[in-house]
């Protein structure tokens, strides 16, 4: 039937109906001293989300434009760059560097598994003349739903001085990114995902040595330039138009993330992470990444022998309930649920109970009537 | 009161209820077959508003993304431009071709004067080496009003043989931009114009011609890069998640447009300049750019001696109607009235009315009572 559809994939995300509504208002003028009020609103709203006191700067792009803008603002492209491959994600990050021309150096790991910090440690260590000018890392990795150690690898990054640059793409607002704390200095996200709102907004934030950065920064650039990004929030504005209706619905859903509070926004996550990977191994799939480096955005699922794809289909023709499927190599022997932004308890109990009843339709009944919904309970109940 | 807020500015412009409500529908997953059918509609429709069977891309960019994308994908860094400059656009086209270390060669006209095609034609005339790769033209002037004769620059264009790099932005949608007809190779616009949406879409065509200079063009570029975005497009989607509920918009909007109607539509906005301007005159005030270029999307006007922000601020503060001010070295000096998008005839009466009581209650009466109003009525009564 028509509007029953269900997101459960890692972005676009479920989006609140107050938010909806809030991007529905008639758009102003954003030359105008009520959108400047809000500019002003939803950038220290920003800031307390980030957990940081250094500048956040919302783009009319995608996540990937984001992060463009904090690699191309603040390396040079001769930097050397050491960066973390463990994803499609990852690997995009590389390719950007490498468009600009900077001498990219990977550390990889296998897709489903966690970068060892200990790789970045041992490169910075033995990079006596300081070549090395950034670290990129991808904090959640959506393509794999492992959750990378960036707290280790960003103290070793800022003991080598570095900068410390981050695809928190999927794990800003889902799991605690102390910007400040850690030493993060561009960190770079997408409205989809932790914030309840639709695509079309990019957020990144800058740190004092990021800029100090950016003056030897010569890569051209101007849509993605963030020194006038800058210069216009001084005055809470930006310097081309931005997307107003979303930039209202932004307003709004970062009021209900401070209503709700980061500790019980992650401690969310984080409940319903654990629920949904009891779930899974109690209905005999695997997780793809493993319990040590969970992503609280995304679980990604290895149902082999069963066919992803067909788990996908049925889910969807039978429930309406989108899940993603794997990207590049593991398209077809993975699917991910996405866990994130606006997403509580009953929508993992209504997805478990769905692929339970999904997992009989296929044939697949190695597993206790009710098995998933049991352990998912017993998550809720303990936590 | 609130919710009373008009805009009469050149962008954000007014949105159609139905196109604010599609937006406000629940997103969906941007890899679906539902979402690539919502693509494979407004890239056709799309390419009716252009009248191009060119490519035409949705990005998630302002019009100035869209610009910056159509100029670094098609022109390389050494290459010699010709940049009309006539306004605050034409400067900006002019600094982001220099950003990229292209040779710019400025064909200027003063603010509120129209570009003169036969400088153009001289300048391409000398050019027997055929150094020059590309013409660049702010089709309307957004800063000052100007409509510039493209039809006329494109044609010498044509005859050379660079690239015809146009922005439309306020343009299309308001007045006949023939783009294969007229052998537009890339044309840029912004989605809070003409489009009756929200700002937060750029887009931008392409031709077979520019396609070819692709080849040639190795500025390095990765989110703005267009040929990902043609293979994409291929498969009726995007490279990057794209905003999908300012495209759940656009779809609703080129439809409305679609039943409208171009030859109604580009009527429409010309009996309103038409109106716009009568009144303007018959209030004793000056139209800023000359009849016989004058844009279809906004109106300047110079009310001096009487001050230009005097009268936007009793316009904003008794009628809430929002004006826009001038830009740069304008700023104070004219005020600008934008008729573009979702604005029809009772629209014009009601600023025209609010400008003839605004006028009064500043003192300035030099007019026959109900002037204003009795001429944008004459120019609708014959039109």
């Amino acid at each position: 039937m028509e509007d029953k559809h269900m997101l459960m994939i890692p972005g676009p995300t479920p989006v609140p109906e107050s938010v909806l509504l809030a991007m529905a208002k008639h758009p102003i003028g954003h030359r105008s001293g009520a959108f400047s009020e809000i500019m002003a609103e939803v950038t220290e709203n920003l800031q307390w989300l980030f957990q940081t006191k250094n500048d956040v700067f919302c783009l009319a792009a995608s996540g990937t434009g984001a992060m463009e803008a904090g690699l191309i603002n603040f390396l040079d492209s001769s930097d050397k760059v050491l960066v973390g491959t463990n994803g499609k994600f990852g690997d995009r990050w590389a390719i950007i560097c490498e468009t600009y021309g900077m001498d990219v150096e990977r550390i990889e790991a296998p897709w489903g598994e966690a970068l060892d910090p200990e790789a970045f440690k041992a490169k910075l260590a033995a990079d006596t003349n300081k070549e090395i000018k950034g670290v990129v890392v991808t904090h959640s990795e959506t393509s794999t739903g492992v959750l990378n150690d960036l707290e280790t690898i960003s103290g070793y990054v800022k003991d080598h001085g570095a900068l410390m640059i981050v695809d928190s793409v999927t794990s800003m607002g889902s799991c605690n990114v102390p910007v400040d704390e850690w030493g993060l200095d561009v960190v770079a996200t997408g409205s989809q995902k932790g914030f309840m709102l639709p695509p079309g907004l990019g957020f990144v934030s800058v740190s004092d040595k990021a800029w100090a950065a950016y003056e030897n920064a010569k890569i051209p650039r101007f849509y993605l330039d963030l020194k006038s990004a800058k210069k216009s929030l001084a005055k809470n504005t930006t310097p081309f138009t931005p997307p107003v209706n979303l930039i209202f619905g932004l307003q709004t859903a970062l009021q209900m993330m401070k209503r709700e509070g980061l500790e019980n926004i992650f401690a969310r996550h984080a409940r319903l992470t654990e629920a949904t990977r009891a779930a899974i191994k109690a209905l005999g799939l695997k997780t793809f990444a493993p319990d040590s480096n969970a992503s609280k955005a995304v679980t990604s699922v290895d149902p082999s022998p069963i066919g992803a794809e067909d788990i996908r289909k049925a889910m969807r023709s039978q429930f309406d309930i989108a899940l993603a499927g794997g990207q590049d190599d593991y398209k077809g022997k993975i699917f991910r649920i996405g866990h994130l932004g606006f997403v509580h308890e009953r929508d993992v109990i209504t997805a478990i109970a769905a692929l339970e009843a999904t997992l009989q339709s296929l044939g697949h009944t190695d597993f206790e009537a009710g098995a998933g919904l049991k352990a998912a309970a017993s998550v809720f109940q303990q936590s």
